[in-house]
């Protein structure tokens, strides 16, 4: 780590970056050795996750700039250890910078990425920067520490299905600046014993589907009349030809938490939600394995993962 | 983590490694939900490193396996965490993959990764898979954990200089198949006291001067007729028309350890190395800056980083 193959310019890229950062209370070592060191809290698990964005893929340079790339990429690692009921401490980036401008490049994305470590307290320990003639790519490992990390396998039948926020129509922008949720996960895991969590990047329809696989093929109803639906849903609707409800239900990148826990324990936790947490109560965990949604005429129509099946067709 | 934003044949690939993943002594959760989980030995600090290689930049896939680019990825991390004096104990990779082949790139590179994962009973507990329609691109951090990390702001004058392995001309192949000191790094530092490490990626004069400089500006004495030289370092001078010993103090990607201990220390070390472990006294550190050579003769040569300052002038 840190050992970029040709020094100059790159070599300074670390320099830079390792001036401006500051050990937190987990870190022991940041940057400018082979590794960084970190002493986790007593009786915790060691979280890890990873995320790459690449220029063309995920984002266009041309129309995103250096900084919201570097927010956007700390932000859904963080979203991951929000999904884990995790509290982050530190992230390692690595970046391939494209040839010309590659030290403003990466001044943005650290500023990017700085300015939401700052805010979850988040040390930003090391990395390995690289100039080359390709596309920009960036790749995030984000380290996060929980004593009792919470996974997507414990959904149960009769569990009310929460989610955090209102969904869809992210594309129109929100998706570039998520807030990830994990002060609220920490509330409410602190409030009651969620079941299951996952965070919302491909869409409820595909990620609740993880969470009913992952805990043995189970099912849910979902109810059409109480999924929140964003007002850039009900934007994205009006060109779609696709209604607001099925960009809430099938669209990514809202990074939003979706959970699952005991039906009267959620109904205690609607009705005395911790202090800036939203929450809505979209469904229940069945036995039955499938999704579907009841409409408010009392009838179902199949959900499948990723909307494969439009509701235009129900 | 893990969750590709496009399904099917990138998220096949996931399903594809998590069968094969097997969880071991640290692993609470592998690959599968959105964070992996892990518990450190009581006592032990966590160490983390990444590094990026990419098509065009680290190597061409035109000559180089996506094979050996999954094993050297893993392997110059793992070298990192030696360097620390550390035990791995999980890796992470993400990974951008050229469009059409991907999934046959994407099972070589884990094939290059998991012969050293199970080598070095290293976990690979997750990562982030995409195609694209740019080079490859393969992103991968290591954790580790270790009692008490060597870093590289101990060295004292006086100190003796060691390496583990002869050095130079590594381009010519070793650099793609490096056997990271991983046991070696244990061995020792179970033996002595080592003040000081770094492992060899840039080339000794560059990374002995990382030493030198974290360690308050110190200096260094090598001595010419100890540097060991590898063969292909003689090879390579053949056509260089740089001498074998310039290939050895200044080529990269060699990926032994170079250490620095008590002198008494170091001859005791050297007298009865550990079982396995090959060592090289090439010199000492001195409290006057600057690294310098000293011939057979008994004149002295001066050695900067990166080997600006060629021998022939000396």
């Amino acid at each position: 780590m840190m050992s970029n193959s040709s020094p100059g310019s790159e070599f300074d890229l670390i320099a830079w970056a390792r001036q401006r950062s500051t050990l937190g209370r987990r870190t022991v070592v940041g940057i400018g050795d082979d590794c960084a060191a970190l002493r986790l809290a007593a009786d915790h698990q060691l979280l890890v996750t990873t995320d790459m964005l690449m220029d063309g893929r995920h984002f266009r340079l041309s129309e995103t700039s250096a900084r919201e790339v570097g927010y956007k990429a700390l932000a859904v690692n963080l979203s991951d250890i929000a999904a884990m009921a995790g509290v982050p401490i530190a992230a390692v980036a690595a970046v391939a910078l494209p040839q010309g401008n590659a030290a403003s490049l990466f001044e943005e994305l650290h500023a990017g990425m700085a300015s939401l470590a700052e805010l979850f307290d988040v040390d930003l320990v090391g990395g390995d920067t690289n100039a080359w003639d390709g596309p920009l790519v960036l790749s995030i490992t984000v380290l996060g520490e929980a004593m009792a990390p919470v996974l997507r396998n414990g959904a149960k039948p009769g569990d009310a299905i929460l989610v955090t926020g209102p969904l869809g129509g992210s594309l129109l922008g929100r998706h570039l600046r998520p807030l990830p949720r994990v002060t609220e996960a920490l509330a409410i895991t602190s409030a009651v014993t969620i079941h299951a969590m996952i965070d919302l990047s491909d869409g409820l329809s595909s990620d609740l589907a993880h969470i009913l696989d992952e805990s043995g093929h189970l099912g849910a109803t979902l109810h059409a009349d109480t999924v929140p639906i964003h007002h850039d849903a009900e934007i994205a609707s009006r060109t779609s030809s696709r209604t607001a409800l099925d960009h809430a239900l099938n669209d990514g990148e809202d990074f939003e938490l979706c959970l699952t826990l005991d039906a009267v324990e959620a109904r205690q936790l609607l009705a005395r939600p911790p202090i800036g947490v939203n929450l809505w109560r979209i469904g229940e965990i069945t036995q039955e394995p499938g999704m579907r949604l009841r409409l408010p005429d009392g009838s179902f129509s199949a959900v499948l993962p990723g909307g494969f099946d439009h509701l235009s067709r129900g």
